[in-house]
């Protein structure tokens, strides 16, 4: 059985709503990142930038143990091993990848940064939290005119373009965001929103994040554990 | 011919590397982003993020033409096209696509922050500088790590991964990085550094680009004109 290696935050969620999806049996196994679980050799071995998910499958590819670590990469090996959610011509293929790419070099990181100015940093910046609520919005408005012309970001069909962005657009509230300002992402949104596969999917071990509490959880978050290893 | 629309900047030279190593035929077209060149509706219609680089090849994998925008999908499609820098097996393929992956997500976005906050924003934010350079060392001791164990980024073999981060590790100084205190990637740093393609891709359009000079270009990169666009 596929063991995910997670946490529930958007990157968690997108593996949680694929292995949902593709309807492939899976054990989630709790990585606490606000205790620092992340660090521990056994996780850095399969993810050695420190980050979930990971992923270990016992049937790769050539029939042998594999495991893998981005949430790009693994969206991409799970989709290639059930045959869904990536179109399977070139012309196709490559339309999806470069709206997952997106997901991955902006979507995710800059909606992040306006999380972390806006909500856990322990100072208000104003420049900071005006740079990445901009950026928000510029990030929502390439998506609204996409859907505008596309039903889904990737194309005709539901893929995992969609499935990389929409987990972290539900947390809109949080980026400064009013999802009525753009109303053809809101109706991609309400659609994703409500198919069981992505209800089960985000709901997956949900019960276990509290929001950021104390010091100590936010050093091991933000501060020199990030750093401070050799 | 592959039309390369793009600018000096560690995302155009990921590119330009790879048509250098590659050995394609392609024409450089600039975007200037200090001028705005970004919003242009041409561009936009290839290239709905403002984002640089985007390529079009008249022969598409179909034999039709066909666009592209961000650097990850442009990679992995010129990969694609000529059967280089990219394994063949399905396994070491997914190797190197994790780590193309993390640049994308961590080492480009991050370290783009860090030049951000030490080197373009109107005010120095100590809390914003101190984060943004932890992360960089956090990363080049992520590739570091790497590094020692494997000859190159996605394993035994050169391949788009080095090529995705290397044009972003140029700028070392600038995130506050001493490169010396990382050996395997200084090693590892240098080997890429003397390839003739490398040296070639790098230059590309070198000419053009110059610091950030006033605040019409500060707006314009950074300011609204990034997103009060509809």
């Amino acid at each position: 059985m596929i063991e995910v290696f997670t946490w529930a935050t958007p990157n968690g969620h997108k593996v949680h709503v694929m292995l949902e999806e593709c309807d492939l049996p899976y054990r989630a196994i709790p990585v606490n990142i606000g205790a620092g679980d992340q660090f521990k050799p056994e996780f850095l071995a399969i993810s050695p930038n420190n980050k979930i998910p990971a992923i270990t499958d016992p049937h790769g590819p050539d029939g042998k143990p594999i495991s893998l670590f981005e949430s790009g990469a693994i969206l991409v090996y799970l989709a290639s091993k059930t045959g869904m959610f990536l179109p399977r011509t070139d012309r196709e293929r490559f339309e999806v990848l470069q709206w997952l790419m997106f997901q991955m070099g902006s979507v995710g990181p800059m909606l992040g940064q306006a999380h972390h100015f806006r909500m856990y940093a322990p100072e208000k910046i104003p420049y900071a939290i005006d740079r990445y609520s901009n950026e928000a919005r510029r990030i929502y408005s390439v998506i609204d005119k996409r859907l505008a012309q596309s039903r889904f970001l990737g194309g005709k069909d539901y893929s995992i373009a969609d499935i990389a962005t929409f987990p972290w657009l539900r947390s809109w509230q949080n980026q400064g965001i009013t999802l009525s300002d753009y109303p053809h992402l809101q109706e991609w949104f309400n659609a994703i929103d409500a198919r069981p596969a992505v209800q089960r999917g985000v709901k997956v071990l949900a019960e276990l994040r509290k929001p950021v509490r104390d010091e100590k959880e936010r050093e091991i978050l933000f501060g020199k554990t990030q750093y401070e290893r050799r």
